[in-house]
């Protein structure tokens, strides 16, 4: 017998998402991307600097900051700025989004500067950093494109797609893209990253209640597959359009 | 001779002004305050709880926090919550906001609970204080509504309204609410908080450039007055709609 | 009916106000002002070095930094430096007094070195900022005088001079330069910084209590303009000595 | 064709992995763990308090922290007491540790009490999150131990063994626990937490270089489970002796 | 043949030494301490609260804060309130400060409460701990006899005085009280602190060269003794006064 | 009448001292030294860099870092990177160590480059400075032998060994090298430093309970040559083999 999702959605449907470019304007990428009710504002920023490590090697660099507003959630969190520091769940997730998005480029071609990608929770109703990282991505491509405009670079430094979906066990099924309700309430967890070859970029699944079995994992990894590749349609849409 | 404003807009002209209140699902309040291209994302939380200082006193508290996401601006500024510290500006900012606030609010009827204003900018382009302090307002009342539809105080404890603007001499001659192009170029800034009962709450002037002499300073204070009133409309209008 | 203030002062009388030069060795500039029980250790140190955003650009840099021994007060405060950041209310302080500063100093004149203000609270009886302001305008002109006589400037950086005063409503009526007494019970409180050539340079007003009204304002700032040409006399007269 | 490892180790051969128990007198579990040259000293405290969100639930927690010291690494690097912060790659380590122990606890069992597990890394060889864990499972034991052995716990909290391993491709081809040489030039790392039922705790799996392909991925988790299999028998081992 | 001292001072000789209670009007105690041009200021504050090691068992604690003021000494320090950290030789300094006090005080009959002893120095020109301590002692005393005026102690917490002073080799020979000029040229700094029986409370003596040998120390150690004994009679002098 | 003392040792006797060289593989120098039950790993760091004040003047710089692991101790202590600073205590213990050490090092023979001794206790049970210095030493010599076994200095910059030992008034008795038990409960606690030419570099002695009169100082300095002595003829042992 299979439960009902709190949303309603079948076990491999995907919420609504939407990828808006251009949402503020001085970024030179900046797509506020929506996976249902959570909301991340993605602004990619070129600098023409790199850090320390890679000055003077004819590299660029691609990193990433999250941040949530402190009331993005049910109920408020302390703002990270006033209690000091960032937390271990922030810098995980934007450790993890910084490497998901330098997988798709090529540092030679970008020269030596780097890319900024912000990710800032306006609201949040789980998966988070999945959305924040497909979002990302489209915001890097419109920073690469105006690098173009202007001629900076010439070789596109962009190989590829990247996208992230969450994938979970819920009530011992297998679901597609949890939000809140069903994230807090799941047994397995599981955030994929891939890129558009097929490939995989980062799995990280953890047990919240019940260890998964091998074929439990296998067939997470299967909806992952196919949630992805409706991402990849809707980022390639996205940047598409005007 | 008058110049004309960067903008076009007469001295005494304000920005387009909108507020949209329910811009995030969580808050009590929540609204999305524009100034032009000044965008603020205002949310009122509620909590049932009082700083020590005033615990067992029957008493609630207003306060404000400010933030800026790194790339509201034109350059990308460094995350506060990653250099480790709020910055001066930040600081004097969310002080005068939570000021401001506290001087409509009659914290006995609001009773033993505090109210957190966050005040975040999204995009940036002069007057992010006055804006967040105009929309604010709207957002705290929502968040008063909300206890009073829970019948959790039975007393108002709004008493009046507040808002907020800027007004400077650009190129010499006194104008209202300025924008960012204004505002880098201005000899003096002055943000003015005012109640709808005609008072003043707050008169911040600061001579960047010449000192300014007591009749410009009156002709500010003037400009100031008539631009707060319009916003106090503004409000009321957005307050009264749904 | 007038109330008499706690200190029989009338309302437009000073406390009395010294200004003791030289009063520690080292620094190039170095005054105890006092406004009656409030003491400012106030010293201008010369560094030929300016911060990074300054750097090859011929210009000087007038900074200052504030702040309060941890018994300057009634009851004893935590320790900045224990605590490991600086509050809100001293970094607004020394803000504002740097600000102040550099609204008399000619930075080109000055050349590239930095002069920092340190205006250290050894007791505190109200105004700490309106005394810190008035006594740093005499260190820093020590301090210009020093590099004069070394020959290491030619042009006088300093033009015109700076002085400071806090007015306020007490008891509905407006007195000048409030002690302690008067600031923490009076219903509006204003810091006011001119130059002597008449010109306002900073006017910061603030209702504690209810709103003040335009012509309160306007008699506050009758108030400020009358107690600071008798500071900038003070001031003339201890520069004159030795 | 098949590369030979820089070890001289076999695709699927552990390094020489010892479980030194009692390493340290005070703390009520102390385990020195080696695997090959990463040697890890895993401390368990018990305290008899729990963090604030579990007081009064009658539930214990299980928590980790992990540090290196600073000549641990073939360069020295900085001490994080010194800078002032852990690092993100510290938090996100010992947010896994914790995690990972946590699911062989009964909390209700434990009681009100904390226990910490502390992993400090004297020497580093490459896998040292996967040897904490795989020791501090062994010191997690002995605690636990010596609390039943005070009749402080009656019955025992804990369930199942959980160890970890690292697996990653190298030169193309899975290959299990992988040292410091194969880490920095591997395509592929993933870390592997499971449980002794067959249940897989947490995966973490990242393309450094290329992406990995779902039949890799497959391969590399078969290595981990023969490998993990293989250090349940050696905790067994370890826990069995004395 | 003897070197003549930078200050022309006799090898036995004190610096000019004075102590004026009630420097600042807020504090229980407040005593500048002058070792000739070296200035403390130090206040003594009674708090009716102990460190949560010390609740609820009816005894005091005495506690001290050191600072030192940006420009006391010849070229700027940077102010460790906005460093965001106390350095290492602060934290020294006020731990001796503190365990040199607490050797005097019954801690049983002080009761519950704490006093802390600020010595902020104003002015630097060595020896500005041994300076401390020894006028910590008189701010001490006054702030144990305004709590014995108010009754709020029966039993005098205090026994005995405590003094400190430097002692060195300067150019071979032993000096007493080291000066600036002589403390950052000289071999072996000692601080000595003592009780008014005879007894030594604390010894620190750094070779800053060369090693000192027995003989050296023991001639320091008398040096010192003499020295203290000076010390004891300026305290009792300044205690009797008023 | 005498005590004995609780670890049955006579007033004038060592613990067990060993001294383990190449405890670690990374590290030029890497020394486990045991005192007892206490054990530090010391490791020396040669980096070929001076800080920023030293630099370009030719001379080369030592210095040390001290930490404890949390449960080195009988209860856990707070980890000090998770706390986000070193307490006073850590920084008072390395600077010391630092201090000593230098003592011993002709810093022009060791050329612009930097040895860092980073002493660890990973179990504590009374002094465990006294063992950081005595061990620190010998990894120090191990570092600048490898920096003469690559030709890449000279002259040897090491004059003399440097070793350190405690002494305390126990039960009203001179002793030699407290444990944990006799430290806590001792009257005084010195710590003394010295090269092998008979001379002092450091001498640190606390009257934790009674003040200590000068012949039971001079008691302790013998005590402390004579133990001292003996940890030269320990380190030279120990320096020899290999």
């Amino acid at each position: 017998m299979t439960h009902v999702r709190p949303s309603g959605r079948m076990p491999e449907q995907l919420r609504a998402v939407s990828l808006q470019r251009g949402y503020t304007r001085h970024a030179e990428g900046s797509v506020l991307v929506s996976f249902g009710d959570t909301r991340v504002l993605c602004t990619a920023s070129v600098d023409n600097k790199v850090p320390g490590f890679l000055r003077g090697k004819g590299e660029g660099w691609v990193t990433a900051e999250y941040g949530m507003l402190p009331r993005a959630t049910h109920s408020r969190s302390d703002r990270e700025a006033s209690r000091g520091k960032q937390g271990g769940r922030t810098l995980e997730i934007q450790r993890l989004i910084g490497r998901a998005l330098r997988a798709c480029v090529d540092r030679t071609a970008l020269g030596e500067r780097t890319i900024t990608l912000d990710c800032d929770v306006l609201q949040a109703d789980g998966g988070t950093r999945t959305a924040a990282i497909t979002g990302a991505y489209v915001a890097l491509v419109d920073a690469v494109r105006w690098l173009q405009s202007r001629k900076e670079i010439t070789r596109d430094p962009i190989h590829g797609a990247v996208a992230a979906v969450s994938v979970g066990l819920w009530r011992g099924a297998p679901v597609l893209d949890l939000d809140y309700a069903e994230d807090s309430a799941c047994d397995t967890d599981m955030n994929v990253v891939m890129n558009d070859g097929g490939g995989f970029i980062e799995v990280q699944g953890t047990a919240e209640g019940h260890a998964f079995r091998r074929a439990e994992l296998d067939a997470l990894l299967g909806l992952a597959e196919s949630g992805i590749a409706q991402l990849f349609a809707l980022q390639r849409e996205a940047l598409a359009s005007k």
